[in-house]
């Protein structure tokens, strides 16, 4: 346990904004980009079910026809790095059995000890209760701002992109027949000297977004 | 900026684990809580909309109550600090004329400036084309996500709790009269010593979770 001052922390996430104009130039460290794609594994979510996965686009030529069915938004080539996050459409039987030997290998337990078949009942029991897409997207939105918070600690910026076109996106990368569905992108780099929009002050709501009941 | 090492922000992100058991005697010093606030409030979203609030329930007896509306969750009393996430139902023209008037102040502009005039046309399009609670909830998943990776990095343990009765914790906290749904919450403090939990491996899937276009 290793933790940051509270400045640095609020520092950096008030130095993150979302980066209209990439330096094309400049390109993420492979250890950094590692370390980034690390924090993607370790994002929490409901149940650890992890119903996703993240596509790191860098194929220029793919990158291009994404760009043309996202508004043709500058960010989707220029930037050093291009992740689609996609929710699973459902979380199937099979699903749940990798899970459940994914956990058995990390305990070193047998697949069926009580802990872990205990464990099965209630996952799918809560996966049947709800519209697995949604529920799986919304997960997805833990990663995005795991993603972005985690770059922003280590100096990269990044920007969200919801301006694109899901379907188009799931038909370029072949998706729906992986059981995946894309949800959002986000793009990750360092910004251009000549962005105008990083000088810009932060607009947040203040205190009336937070309200305590004591 | 003033990032942090690679090792610091995962060996951070692999402390963290979602919370069993809290100790009840141990609470978020004041400064800390202030800072995880912010952190909150710096929470990115789509158009920068913010369409949330964040409930900081503190008061024992309300917290009983949620606790009996969360499949009875020690957690939900045992932890210093308890957050309800709730979305905005609907972006009302008051909402986006308020983040309007929230811009202009900021960038010390007039409220009938181009810039944000077009912006506000474009904020009122993508929010008339998508169904708004879930477009909502999707972005508190963001806030989430940002929360859970910015206490992890204060050395603050979390638990996000998605079993809960979303539309009995709106009646107990008058939500809905306040154009505001319960979409999931937080607890935060410090795990007890006594947490089995705490000791478990973390379950990931390791690389089929990211794949590279290459």
């Amino acid at each position: 346990m290793n933790p940051i001052p509270h400045d640095q922390l609020l520092g950096q996430l008030r130095w993150r904004y979302a980066t209209k104009q990439f330096d094309p130039a400049k390109k993420i460290p492979a250890e950094t980009w590692a370390a980034l794609e690390e924090s993607l594994v370790l994002t929490p979510s409901s149940c650890g079910l992890q119903p996703w996965k993240f596509l790191v686009i860098q194929d220029s030529a793919l990158r291009e026809q994404l760009k043309a069915v996202s508004w043709g938004q500058g960010q989707v080539t220029d930037a050093s790095h291009l992740v689609v996050f996609a929710a699973k459409r459902e979380n199937t039987p099979e699903d749940i059995e990798t899970y459940m030997a994914c956990i058995a290998e990390a305990r070193n337990q047998p697949i069926d000890h009580p802990s872990i078949s205990g464990f099965k009942k209630m996952v799918i029991e809560t996966s049947n209760a709800r519209p697995n897409l949604e529920w799986n997207a919304r997960q997805i939105y833990i990663a995005l701002g795991n993603f972005m918070t985690s770059a922003a600690l280590l100096g990269v910026d990044t920007c969200p992109l919801e301006g694109l076109d899901p379907a188009k996106y799931d038909e370029i990368l072949g998706l729906e027949a992986q059981n995946l569905a894309t949800t959002v992108a986000c793009v990750a780099g360092y910004r251009a000297e000549s962005d105008k929009y990083a000088a810009l002050p932060k607009v947040r709501f203040k205190k009336d977004r937070v309200v305590e009941y004591r």
